[in-house]
């Protein structure tokens, strides 16, 4: 309704990206830079928002952005000032408990589903919150002695990672909110229109003994490691995801109705909640309309589609004589693939077609993609100590794996090695699909 | 935790009351002052809150703040304005659907449990929807044909009784709302200590057929009408209302565990929900402490026992060898006494005792007083026609009446006639009990 | 499917008509044939049944055959053999807690949902147990003390009302059982179609001061008395019940859509619930199918219109123009009334027409009707004293009260007086309405 | 209560063993002959038990005894006769809707919820429906055409494998059921007591690239195939499955209030539903006691732990620092161990120590045990065409592997690479644990 400024309106000439980040060699005036630059862009992705719209919480998935705001604050004064800092004060005694989200390790934490009933702290005073941790961090990474720089380091590498990741949950978590609204707010500008998909197609991969998983020298999520052997056989890989026009030809071939295309979990989730298109999707009278960020506007059939469940992933896979590819697949595939995207950027369409037919196209930042792949741990993990071990470990049931990167994705962020992980009915995050087959 | 101006800091000289409003006989001058004296006193409750604050919905039958403000307004635009104002344009048109409450007449209602995710409008543009309301109102009754002057007048006069009804209700919403806070924010000032509760003692009333139901000059409900006569036998009432002192002794006589005090859907809800205690009670190591607008302080003996459901005002009955009131025995007692009270100052402990030992103290402006009676319509009962007479007839089924009024009601709103009306389990209002039994 | 013995074979030439026992005055040996009567007729009633046909449990609010069985028993082993026979062995010490309904006075009890999940006793040994508490209590009949006796008889009449009542949920619990098998077994035999309905029309009675209630000479429930005196208006009542036409085209008329004519949690039943129709309606290409006890047969418009909760009675009222009357109204017009009717036949159509115009019909025996009155305590009322005085008090809330007595009613067992009493939603009894409406 | 005749009663001279059936090559009349034992072990399951027993539904997951005997035999009727006997008249034209478990491809299902409200067909008829397809297959066998008799030969094997899954769920459903009834009920003879446990120790293993799967020539179900490789670490496995005494000992550390031993939704669960023991476990003063088939009776702690979640296996093995096995790993050690155990005899302690400490112990037969995998189809595979296809691919996602077998697996019916699958938080199976860890 009213005009907003778009979320990410800088092109930021310096991107972060972790994945040149040695934490043993780091540079401290570097990582302050790093530590602003990332602290920043969350206040200028709530700058156009009212305090109502920070405070929306449409389901218990999701978080107000006032509390993303104030737990990606609670962790840097968890995890790293309270440790690190001997005369540190925490702002507020009660915020160990309003802000921390699962970490039992840490004390109790304030239900999940009733964020949105605190009006206190408001949006200034989070804000305040979030400016006096960051002159607490500034000061030790200033001021830190020499033998506690690398642990320090690590720390605000890791913090800085984690608040990447709520930003992306800002955008979903917001979009969702949103969509409750029948005035149809947007938040932000409305995506150029994009060219034609780019011609779909198989790509060959021999299989053998691979090795995945980060080598670990740059910095990555406890997760990916260790770094292991798995047996695989030859497959192939979709060069582009699945497009919402190909989606549509599974929706007008019944791909709802049809419970042989389901796994049995699917196809109770399909009859007990009414599914009968993807998450954003309504019909209209001149065809599908999609909310987005900017606007509700028409389906383009060339952009990828979006907000589906692994449940759907799974269904369309089956109907297109096809399946998921499985995480190693996938990673083994993306190595070496530059990790190029339109992250952070809008609700974008799908790149430019590309005329090298022979590789794959589309890998980061356009949408989350769900593999077959439940979410385990990897042969000889073991997560970090402390409560920040349960940062990744304690999640690994009932999750499925997603890899790539969408774009509310912040750039820099990802790799070929990063897992994400979702619950298979889970729709509100910007996760697509890409086919993969077993070679002839 | 923030130091917050009073609620209600103006202690007008001029107080409202529609029970010596007589629509046929009215002076335009006169009401338009109290039209804006009534929508001042709802801008002036939320001065102190924050956008945050007013957003707040904290179960499916509180709405936030915001939201009273606009529905409010949205009552005078859709029963005034639309039907009397040839040329008046309504401010936005998705407002008839967000705002509208549960008048089926006028259309489809936004869903009520998600009232909190309606960021937008905010709440400054809430407050100029108001404005524009507010001017055109006013337009109108400066302007309106003679001929049209009584029923305009009337409309206002309902519409102005509406926004006192929600006036209540936003106090007792946003109490609810604010108890989720684990900081225990404060937003009015405490009120100061008062002295003991009026001795306890029966005051006699004899039976016979008797007349109650509002006569119908003045303005009142519809539910209070037709005036018809009942038969009653002679009873007797308590002098005052049950204290918090004396309800503490019926729960350390293990009133929550003794299943024959109570009535059967009563101690279901007990079982169910675990209920050991008053709503907004929590035990300390000091004794009882209670959730207050004005901070959490201790139970104080003598202050009326409040925030109860009408099980549990039963429960309390039995225990005392007593029996709740009807309706029509409350109304029979309190006809000719004053209406009196500490209404709309803030969450009061008891008036100072009373000398006069013959007479009924604290019928008004305290707890509203479960009665024995279930919500349902007088003989000969007609609701107004169109969709303004959803106001009260479509809700005779499952609730109970209360009578009385209380610190959170507005002055001049109540009289000995006026039925409110809540189900059996509700608490969250300023809800008590006055004891009854049957003459020996 | 398969052929089934009629529930209720034998005319029985000496009907019970406990409206005329007298407890002071009381015969033991008459005492004994009434009680051999009725608990014979529990076991009649399941002979044609198979065992799991008996276990059967198709909600909470329904209890398997085998429990009413068992359930009618325990209550004369701990109201009646308990305290009067000193030397009584209970059957079996687990019984107290399996077959205890919900007197808390006695300890607790089996879950109520779980009823079906009592595979033992199996139904022979619930028929042993019957069989060793009647032996008991006749010869406790034939014993007893003469200074006991009153109290005895008392007792043993109450049990005997008591088992009549369970005798009606056995019908309407098993009816609703069986409606959940696709192969629609019938269990008793199907009623011969019947004439047309009674001519409809009003019956006009004059108000003032009435006096209500029963007498208390014969036998009567608590919830009858005390007698007392109500100021009345004038009142007309319909000559019979509503009829499946009569409520059909209030049906197409949209009844089911137009939400001016329901209460508003009547409304919120049918839009959460999706209600079309009465229970055990089912559109067929012929037209409306009824579920039945003997079979699916299709909807004749001239019976009685029957299984309708509180609400739906309420819209079509409202629909006619008419509501439904107070519980007061319906005794004085049924008072003097011949208790006639079709009573525990089976599911009856209609009585012939009726010559006599200014006549009420079908008051007893057809269909309960719903009034306007919600269960509340009659004035003074006072409830037995231990554990059987919870009997009806504690239910005293969120019920309404029907009138009259259904066609699964048990001889009898009804009067003027009676107050049956169900939850507003509530549908599966042989729930109907008769119309009302004020004297122009 | 009343004495029962034992399940198993018969020690069959010939077990069948399924493992060394090659279909291609199979004897018509060795194949009727082990028809007929799979189909009278199932009667035989129920001989002692009442119609009521046989009805019980505990829960969704649970199925009554009776309809397991009817879906078994449906599965004949559906899957052998119909496609492969041109004459054959279906029994009744109902039961393809009553018993069809969940393939799709063949119908509408009864809602599997409300399977205990199906009081017809009753357990006579049930029978007779076995006896009429009983006799139709036998005829089928005898009279096939050569050229068929490889594929009919293939679907008899399948049902009667299907059969003996079902006659497991028959003893964990009545189990189940049973435990609801406060009286006890036994329904088979107490197992005699046990020697102590084996001493418990880790056998080590190699890694490297192993081949998994079933080699197909003998029967497997789908999800065992195809034989594939895969990459393995080297690892240990406990001698033998962890004891109630072991466990005992974890929760006496506070197992179940530390959430730093559970994965996330394993804490959910256990403060969502208020776990404190495994299922069956109740304290008493005299220590714990389990239900079990026989009796409730003390814990003893020499016998495997049962009747635990996944959550709770993940849970122990933290405590206890090691992990669970992949199932690539306990097939790989249990390859080439003996598929001996106290199968479908009753519920056992554990079996007598011995001597060689360097081998796996108590593999089969025992506890089905919870693996760290989740379940997943193998690379390649591909499910069976047609409804039948429906039997296990559609599983794959939510699930946990279980291998092994428990005492209520039917002998012969097991092997090394049999993958059973459970949701996580499932306990009403003969479900436990070993332990694992990485080879240091």
């Amino acid at each position: 309704m009213s005009s907003v400024r778009p979320l990410f309106e800088t092109a930021d000439s310096t991107r972060l990206d972790f994945n040149t980040i040695v934490p043993d060699r780091f540079d401290p005036e570097h990582l302050v830079r790093q530590f602003c630059q990332v602290r920043q862009t969350t206040e200028r992705m709530v700058a156009g928002l009212s305090p109502e719209d920070q405070n929306l919480q449409s389901m218990p998935d999701a978080s107000p952005l006032k509390w993303h705001r104030a737990h990606t604050t609670w962790f840097f004064e968890t995890f790293l000032l309270k440790p690190h800092d001997p005369g540190y004060q925490p702002v507020n005694e009660h915020y160990a408990y309003l802000f921390n989200s699962y970490y039992n390790g840490i004390g109790q934490q304030y239900p999940r589903a009733h964020r949105s009933l605190m009006s206190r702290p408001d949006s200034d005073e989070v804000g305040s919150y979030r400016e006096q941790v960051n002159d607490a961090v500034i000061r030790l990474l200033e001021s830190a002695p020499v033998n506690k720089l690398a642990e320090i380091a690590a720390t605000v590498v890791l913090g800085l990672n984690h608040e990447q990741q709520h930003q992306e949950l800002m955008v979903t978590d917001l979009k969702h909110a949103l969509s409750f609204n029948p005035m149809a707010p947007a938040w932000t500008r409305r995506p150029d229109p994009q060219g034609p998909a780019a011609e779909q197609g198989w790509v060959d991969f021999s299989g053998g003994v691979v090795t995945v998983g980060h080598e670990g020298r740059t910095f990555a999520f406890d997760n990916e490691t260790p770094r292991h052997e798995v047996m695989l056989g030859d497959f192939q890989l979709a060069r582009r995801p699945v497009t919402c026009g190909e989606f549509a030809a599974f929706m007008d071939d019944g791909g709802y109705e049809r419970p042989d295309l389901w796994l049995a979990d699917g196809w109770a989730w399909v009859q007990n909640h009414g599914i009968e298109a993807p998450l954003y999707w309504q019909r209209s009278e001149d065809g599908w309309m999609l909310h987005t960020a900017g606007c509700w506007r028409e389906m383009d059939p060339h952009e990828p589609i979006c907000h589906i469940s692994f449940y759907e992933a799974f269904a369309y896979a089956q109907w297109a004589g096809a399946r998921l590819p499985t995480e190693v697949e996938w990673e083994i595939a993306a190595r070496g693939e530059p990790v190029e995207g339109q992250f952070a950027d809008s609700e974008r369409y799908h790149p430019a077609s590309c005329a090298d037919s022979g590789r794959l196209v589309q890998l980061f930042g356009d949408v989350w993609e769900w593999t077959a792949s439940s979410y385990a741990s990897y042969p000889g993990f073991r997560p970090a100590a402390g409560a920040v071990g349960e940062y990744n470990g304690k999640f690994m049931a009932n999750q499925m794996v997603l890899r790539g990167g969408s774009c509310a994705t912040q750039p820099g962020h990802v790799r070929a090695t990063y897992r994400n992980f979702f619950y298979p009915a889970d729709r509100w995050q910007f996760s697509g699909l890409r086919l993969a087959r077993d070679t002839a």
